[in-house]
């Protein structure tokens, strides 16, 4: 038996989001299907962040066990040439037996992309957020402080959430505006259900002006879902890239082909 | 009876084409839709250019005549609140009587973007076109001296064109690589059907190194469809401007939300 990672790309607007369901289309339903039929036999996959519907995958890591002895590059193809257009493998790599695409995983990048304009925008529908009133950057900058660090964040957890603790540890919230954008990072151990979305939600009221900056600490003090704003829309959301100890050698995502890739990898204006 | 024109934005994934059809969906047909809804009368509408299922509309101008006085600002909003999120109303400026969206128009510009990746990308698909071979860049742009002017493009003519006459006056095509794409900008004062898909079959070609750069003028010069390469796919070409004569004052795309329209406007890196 040999394990397999993959990196997987997708655009989650096609998808039901990421798990397996008995009827309907999803990321996983999708990946399975296709590589039960390159292999000929029954795969099933494990995956390190669980989208939901309307959310992107750039840096997505699954592993599986296979009997087959196939080279990388056609588990890339041969599994791309079963796939939709809207989901690739980008590549893939024989892993030892203790690498498993969820536990071994310590961090989570996600990015947010927010169009700001009076008028939306046709080519932007499901691939960003989009706000059509001015945003305080700083205002919303000056939040972070708030909730970065080991935190209960039951505040920002849905209801269907299934981690077993509501604690995580949120490494960094980036804020960054460019052109008619404002681009979001956030970098966390792991993520509860609809977190990122519950804090960009939040994070609007404050670039609004409708809450100041120190509502956020109330809120994350609060454990409640109640006290925070709704949850924003998907559409602008990705997950970025997944964290994995060095001695795996997790090939990094290829981005190159991302709008807005280069917000992260370019100096900041300032 | 007063003259209006619209700017209108649209990804032609979602459409079979702009022209209006007694069954399926366009982006004519949508817009006249949405149009009878907010004036509670049929509108009928001219439009700058035809663009084809799968082609994207960025800078599309149409214009329309009604009875009806509105706000500017409310044709906009009132009609963007009848379409889907793939179509948005940009701008709205009543105009003169012999302003015509078709026949004013003195300029057409369309933008093709070209991913060129060994690998697919999911986030791409019908937003740009794909080739998995590295191109000569220098090789496509030794090509464009060949098909500049006004020439006879029957060579680059799809059987379906219903223009009065083959001869068009091609001004620019620029080739300007940057990351993973190779974009393209063709300037003429109009396009026969299928003409930039053409067109880019043939560069792509000579990229290859298939076909040596002079062989455009051959192509050119048959006036046969069947000497020209096969049209490429209409994922990466967008309609990104019509220009029209000054006097009427047209107000340019706004092009802020569009992956890659920077290219255009920044410096080239040389």
């Amino acid at each position: 038996m040999k394990r397999i990672a993959l990196g997987v790309q997708y655009d989650g607007a096609a998808f039901g989001g990421w798990q397996a369901q008995p009827h309907g289309k999803t990321v996983q339903n999708e990946l399975e299907r296709a590589l039960r039929e390159f292999a000929q036999t029954p795969v099933h996959t494990v995956v390190a962040g669980r989208t939901d519907a309307g959310v992107h995958g750039l840096g997505q890591v699954v592993h599986f066990d296979t009997e087959l002895d196939r080279l990388d590059i056609s588990w890339v193809r041969g599994t791309n040439s079963f796939l939709p257009k809207t989901i690739g493998v980008q590549w893939a790599k024989p892993m030892p037996d203790d690498f498993h695409a969820r536990f071994s995983a310590f961090e989570r990048t996600y990015y947010y992309v927010l169009y700001v304009s009076p008028v939306r925008s046709p080519m932007l529908a499901t691939r960003a957020g989009w706000v059509h009133m001015p945003l305080d950057v700083d205002a919303m900058r000056a939040c972070v402080v708030h909730v970065l660090g080991e935190r209960d964040f039951s505040a920002f957890r849905s209801s269907q959430c299934q981690s077993k603790t509501p604690v995580k540890h949120l490494y960094q919230i980036d804020v960054r505006p460019q052109g008619d954008f404002i681009h979001f990072r956030f970098r966390a151990n792991a993520f509860l259900h609809h977190m990122v979305r519950n804090l960009m939600g939040c994070l609007i009221e404050v670039g609004r002006g409708r809450r100041p900056p120190e509502w956020l600490a109330e809120v994350l003090a609060s454990r409640s879902r109640d006290c925070a704003a709704p949850t924003f829309m998907p559409d602008g959301l990705y997950l970025a890239q997944v964290g994995y100890p060095e001695k795996f050698a997790v090939p990094a995502p290829q981005t190159g082909s991302v709008p807005w890739s280069t917000v992260w990898t370019e100096q900041p204006e300032t």
